[in-house]
């Protein structure tokens, strides 16, 4: 089971995913932003969690038949670790549903982080209700089986295009959701927040009319030296 | 002019589509549900209604005169029955409009329960003042006779990937579209408020931390034994 | 710089995209409304100004050294005069981002009217908190880099498939944007608005029960006269 | 049944798609020519005959039981007139053939000229053995029924997003598929054939070196003088 | 290691991937046909054999380094049984390269029976030199890492939509690849060799002028006996 | 006018694009390679030349007035220097043809070497005689002011998703299109001949039977040391 430190947790849950991916991008890290994954509702909470995935293949009516100890998506959202964000690989087909309400009530009620799929939830009423935050393509009411057969747990997948390990860091926004490697998650979330709070100091002078020059990208002494005084009239330094 | 019965209609409004495509699967039908088709809004009331269907094909310049008699579009907004809904084929085209406010204003004066097209809607704004429930692929403000020619009302057609023949139950909810044959729709109905009423119980459950195991799926005599005692205890059974 | 007269700015934010693209579409343009271009929030105000461009093309690892004055995105910003739309051409690839809420921040600021691209935008609730009006095909955190490379300004650019000169008026609402030649801007205004008043008319015509035949599209001279009416009525004629 | 004159057929049977679009376009139709439908074999012979249409619809289990006369493909391939060409609205679902080497044999045997579909051919080695044109837009192996529902023949329909109303001339050579209405085929012919030798001309003149600066467009009297010589040289004027 | 009896290869090289989506379809398995997966020759040799699965997820920077062993797609080169087909899931990416002719030629050398892949394939010229037969979704260039990770082989596997799971017999012609199960493989290709053999007798029937009618799909007794005695004519009855 | 040697033009023409992709790929560049181009026909010889490029944005009613001059895109094959390749940004729009025929004829007769667009190229029957290698997604037929205005030349622009400046350098195979920055390309064509050189001696070796361990990629001295062998038993080293 991925750890994830509290102060790390209380970072990123303060922190953007855009600002997550320019801290990446600076790593070298290009690819980690999700494609064509959306928020199942504007106003849901942040998402921060270690990745727990679920891996499907196409369905095929031969491979239907029921499986002992039940189906293994449920087994998932009773094994996902508290803290956690389940990740499933739908192969982007948002044909058949990746899950339902019940099923993210039970991540929701075992302390899990959220629900990311690049294919479809269904009764996203429901899950907006029991207060998971949940990430997918676009709604699916048909139940998985149509089109999906959940293969395995805990394995490497592909998720919006973007690699995910099982112990990654997901992390959600209104925006999308971002991907961190875990060994380089304390750093990263470090400076996404120094970079977060610049980021509202610049806000601050941009409102007020300031040019971005000098000010972003930050160049020369004058930015940095009214950031510091910035900080100190808020008691941040 | 096809039937609904109240009875049916009533439970139709209470049920969501992830419900429907469910007893809708487990009867062999698989593909009901519009794939790319959503709500105008958010928030809009739900839909249930037989469906009055119009086709569109491509638009052609030497086809574009006037029709004796106005527009077929407006005839089918003055024709539509009062509780059904207009299902529009538009070939999955967005890059001009199906219908706009004044259109479906006419509906929703004629007492028609909503308006379906896997193209666009225009002017989006004024159709959620009229109050009538609309889906679609997305806005799209362009005029209908750019991209499309409306050729005839009431034949079997394609929308969403789906096939909809005039007289199949059409509900709507958050997550999109699903049709029901007309000759099940009463059976359909009943068992899709059975398993709400189940999903209801087992919800509750769930929030209060109950495994999925023998929940959902249904295994075993306990579910079903507090199923009965919950509903019971509601005055329900 | 383009110029856009007071009254045809003030008719512009009362008249929807569906009514504007009607009436360009008499005039014989039939490709100005931005296919897959959406508002960054449902909400945020209409937005109306003169296009000022900016072109991107693909990145390339051996042009992305720092540009002398700094990045051509930021001058963008600083240079976008006041009342403008900075428009985007990202060749509708939102895999990273064309602009964030800094750069739009300081749109803002600067009185500019708004910002238009076809691919994505970052930190979109860091824009919405500007009040700058946004319009974007989906949410992009990536940092603009990693896919675009921004060329130049104020060229005749390509933007959700339309055409867009510097100095065309641009229009945004509710269901997306739509371009006007300079040139006929002010017609277009004037008869947009007056449309606007007739669907009004209509609207509330067609709410009381009023069949769409003669009504809409007008024919005869019964809408006519009725429509007299009702603007003697409210003091409009 | 269409008719299609003799010296009309022998005439299209030599002018290429590109040419016939142009003329087309001369007289503002603008949307004739099929998107992303092409030949099975790029050496198949040229095809030219009146529209015989089909219409699918979605697939539906309820529906998918056997029709009393046997399949309605069947009833096309026997009743399409010789001559003419048969064309499928496939909706653009290649996931399913529209038809397969036996049923092209039999359009073949008939008489018929070929065979478009916007969906998927099956058995396409076998189709070319037959000898019969055919286009599509991807071979297509798995049987029709797992994705359509043939619902009607002799209707206009959209095909490859150009309509095609029973009738209309279709055109096919090597890039794909033009379709030419009817009422003014022979004077497109006769404008396209002249065309034709035109740019034959203008080839030969390009090959040996000649600019294209008066020659293509044809400016001024020189073109026109050296085309008749050309013409004269070749007892062709 | 997957078993072929010699007798089930021998026929399943005879027949086409229609006539075995065919077969597959009527006992229930309706997804067994790739999608968007082409000969990247149009005259290879038909392609039989028992698949062996590489399994690719998105490329990471930091998942990049050379691994104890050498490449995984080298080590399943060499270990590909003969007889088998290389089946590479690449999530439909052809963005880079799944493998190219060094790779295939030691396929080839080793008396592997072909390779597929949902992505693309490099250098098919070299490809085609050695005469293994490729299937891909188009050719590809970019050598594999700039979008793929190799992560794993032997385990069940998406490509082009279909599960595919080690051992399932890949059979590909020149319209596309088919996936039939291991353990129905025999009683499936007995009967698509039956069929083909009454769909070439049908073929000639229908080339001589003969009517669907009866024949196809075969209803009453006069194609049967006609086709046993087509068969005892050639000796195959 | 960009320069190209003749050893290094003489080298481009006998390495294939998977080899410039990777040695490109060693040098940082990792979209170098158009998606979705590729050659009119699959014998065409092969391509190379410096990039004269053309940009194309979407047609507007208002500004499809004949050019003083005459169209661009005859000034762009009338201008584009002997031994250049012209290169079409056409948006990925393959719905109006880039360029046909005569225009590609005349590049022919003006020594040029090839041409290339993301669009489309219409009568490529006519287009192939002419021998000018060509370059497209899509066969077009229609016309290009359906869909395209020539805007200018001799910018920088984007093609297939790749950045192409003028003069960089263009190589085109069966496979698709390579761009390669001029001021690399003769280290970049040395090592490649360098790499083809190898891989003939590795295909041989591995046609034998032998193993990829250590032949690719290149590990320890045992493939070394028979290359050199090889080379100098053909008189190369």
């Amino acid at each position: 089971m991925a750890e994830l430190s509290a102060a790390t947790r209380e970072a990123l849950v303060k922190v953007g995913t855009s600002t997550l991916t320019g801290v990446l991008s600076r790593r070298g890290l290009k690819n980690m932003f999700m494609q064509r994954v959306w928020p199942i509702r504007p106003d849901q909470p942040r998402m921060v969690g270690p990745a727990y995935t679920m891996r499907f293949i196409p369905a095929r009516e031969d491979k239907a038949g029921a499986r002992p100890g039940g189906p293994l998506q449920r087994q998932a959202m009773e094994e996902c670790p508290p803290g956690h964000v389940l990740v499933v690989d739908a192969r982007g087909d948002a044909r058949a549903a990746s899950a339902g309400d019940l099923y993210c009530g039970r991540l929701k009620a075992r302390g899990c982080a959220g629900i990311v799929t690049d294919g479809g939830l269904r009764d996203t009423d429901g899950i907006a209700k029991t207060g998971l935050p949940g990430y997918h393509q676009r709604p699916s009411s048909p139940p998985s089986p149509i089109a999906h057969h959940p293969l395995e747990l805990e394995v490497p997948i592909g998720c919006g295009g973007v690699a995910v390990y099982p112990g990654d860091i997901i992390v959600g926004d209104g925006d999308g959701v971002v991907v961190i490697p875990a060994d380089i998650v304390d750093a990263v979330a470090e400076e996404a927040l120094a970079s977060t709070l610049y980021d509202e100091f610049a806000e601050e002078e941009v409102a007020r009319g300031r040019s971005l020059v000098g000010l972003f990208p930050v160049v020369g002494d004058d930015a940095k030296r009214d950031f510091e005084a910035w900080k100190k009239a808020r008691g941040l330094a």
